[in-house]
């Protein structure tokens, strides 16, 4: 079942607006099993007033038990199935750096490594040396010049950095040179596939230029390259929905996934307000809006309950300010859910509220879990709220006679 | 998963009855986010009775957020996945008007059209001709004569009418000839595949010798052809479920779905009350009874929220007769819902009920859409509910050892 053929066919268009307001890892676990989970304990009364005007359901992020990373997560919730669409990690960090991804580029991940004088690896992180050290080693690399391509180097944090080869013919298909193990040589890059055999040869040259580059350094002394991946292909927004959509995101991450299914992102907010500011002065500009809030995720990466609890109720006290646009559709998800007490990301169904006027209201009363559960909606993979979200703006005409 | 595959390996006979009430378009929406829908302000003992005995579910006729048409609304029904099965614009237009399609026919949808001096379309409804002008012209067509082919040319409505090739070696794939433009002259068919180059032929030859019948009409002076089409292969409720079915409808549309599927049309009932006459006299003749209700879907497009309240009123008294014969199992369900609010069909999920002996009955009270969420079928795709019905027939087998 192609869901993008569908919308393509049957997409019309019309001047709705439709907001999906995406809360990173929203959905939690009680800290007793009698107890609430931090949605359920946080003070939400504008979220729980879209409840009663709207539909629930739990959407699944990828597959019942299937833990989402970022990337799965947001592609589910953007409406391509992550079983099918898939970012390579080396795209995948790129993204996340912000860095802007062309088609035909190939991104690979790179670790600083440590050799030891018979050339084996004798620390694959090279002792996770600091930003400082690494950036100015990162800033080295750009030195290298590989005949044919362009060649961009970018770093992440401590002994991580990005490469990207720009040119004709790169395919992403080379395995990693990282043995995985000390006392080893690194692995050279080899081609798995024939598209991809050009991509191994630039990175063979830019390994024995940057070797003489970083020689000397005392741990930073050669690097592994891992994930290599072309920018993957998503149909585009515009196409496959017949959206002009907008990103307001403040993590280079977020901002990079929009971007890889063809959304503007727009400004450079650093809070909540200033997020609510752009939606505001871009309303005219746009058919579609991806909100994305952060702090209901990296709370509950950091297992503190309170915390993701009144981030929930910062983000609460903005949804007035969305309302008041009178947005035709309006989604309330997360990519995944990041219970606290599990501190990371996790598999549990995301509480998903729908509010329009052509919803079918449930009886629910608030936006939470529990609700969710026995909302209208019922349980959906998440890879189809984009087609939901596109009914109720009447923007999907009928399928057949 | 091929369902049809597992019914006609696992099927088994027996002496059981089953009958499924289809009220077209039951699904509604209420008038005001905390109100009630139609069937939810309907008074419906009947039903209730039955939504106590048996067991509810909320049913997505093709996928969550897409609006079916009859064709595929009522393919789900029958256990045809929608978007596997598909019935080309003109065999649904040759089916709606109770046209018999045989194996290898090829059905056009066609439009009179008014060509100027130039041979240009300057109207491509020829002014929408009434039915009084345009049955005799529809009549004329009928000399046509295309040398190793039948022709068969009957009226729809105005200026719309259907042909019908009957043939060796007629297959549909070729393009509309209505340029979807005025000003132009009509395209000529071209076939997009060998296996219909014949079709396309055929169709220019049709073409051609209407044009020299229709030459000096005022308005309708010549015709576009749209939607070819083959007769669908849908394999037989026979063989598939090992049915001997009937149909039981008033309007010829779900007379002809319900032949394309293998079932005997029953009768000529105009009225609910003369569908029940019908029932009742060939209930010792079939295993399966499909019975149509077209007014919950007319009102629904309509927009006429209390007519379908009154309408779903009526089919609620109409119960107990079916109830009466004690059918095996009994469902009671819709194609789509046709909300009053939004005077067309949309993509909310139906009601559906199941009453059987071995059925597990659910805590719902009431047949309508709140209690349908919280039922024991859950959330499921309509394409299913021929599976459920022959398991509560007792007409399955055990799927391995």
């Amino acid at each position: 079942m192609d869901i993008h053929k569908l919308t393509s066919e049957l997409q019309v268009k019309n001047d709705s607006k439709i907001v999906m307001l995406v809360m990173d890892g929203v959905g939690g676990l009680p800290r007793t099993f009698d107890g609430k989970t931090e949605l359920e304990t946080a003070n939400t009364p504008n979220l729980d007033a879209l409840a009663v005007r709207g539909v629930q359901g739990a959407s699944i992020p990828v597959m019942l038990g299937i833990t989402p990373g970022s990337g799965p997560g947001h592609l589910g919730l953007f409406g391509y199935d992550p079983l099918e669409f898939l970012i390579g990690r080396g795209a995948l960090e790129a993204t996340g750096i912000g860095f802007e991804l062309q088609p035909g580029d190939v991104a690979v991940r790179c670790n600083f490594c440590t050799l030891d004088e018979a050339g084996n690896i004798s620390d694959r992180r090279a002792g996770r040396i600091p930003n400082d050290q690494s950036v100015p080693l990162v800033d080295k690399l750009r030195q290298v010049a590989v005949p044919g391509v362009e060649t961009f180097v970018e770093p992440v944090k401590e002994h991580r950095f990005v490469v990207v080869f720009r040119g004709e013919g790169l395919s992403g298909d080379v395995a990693d040179t990282d043995p995985q193990a000390t006392g080893v040589p690194p692995l050279n890059p080899v081609a798995h596939d024939q598209a991809s055999e050009k991509t191994a040869e630039v990175a063979s040259k830019f390994l024995d230029q940057a070797k003489q580059i970083l020689a000397g350094q005392p741990k930073a002394n050669f690097l592994t390259m891992r994930g290599f991946a072309a920018k993957p292909h998503l149909p585009p927004y515009h196409d496959v929905y017949g959206l002009k959509a907008a990103a307001i995101a403040v993590y280079p991450m977020y901002k990079g996934l929009a971007r890889l299914v063809g959304m503007d992102v727009v400004g450079q907010a650093k809070t909540l307000e200033e997020q609510m500011d752009l939606l505001q002065e871009h309303w005219d500009e746009y058919d579609f809006f991806f909100v994305h809030f952060k702090y209901t995720d990296s709370t509950g990466e950091d297992g503190n309950f309170d915390a993701k609890v009144q981030r929930i109720e910062q983000l609460d006290a903005a949804v007035p300010r969305i309302t008041a646009l009178k947005p035709d559709v309006l989604i309330v998800t997360g990519d995944h859910s990041t219970p606290a007490f599990m501190k990371g990301h996790s598999w549990h169904p995301v509480p998903t509220l729908l509010v329009s006027e052509r919803c079918r209201p449930d009886t629910c009363q608030q936006y939470n879990e529990t609700e969710s559960t026995r909302g209208g909606l019922g349980q959906f993979e998440a890879k189809y709220l984009m087609v939901l979200a596109l009914a109720n703006a009447e923007r999907l005409t009928k399928y057949g006679a």
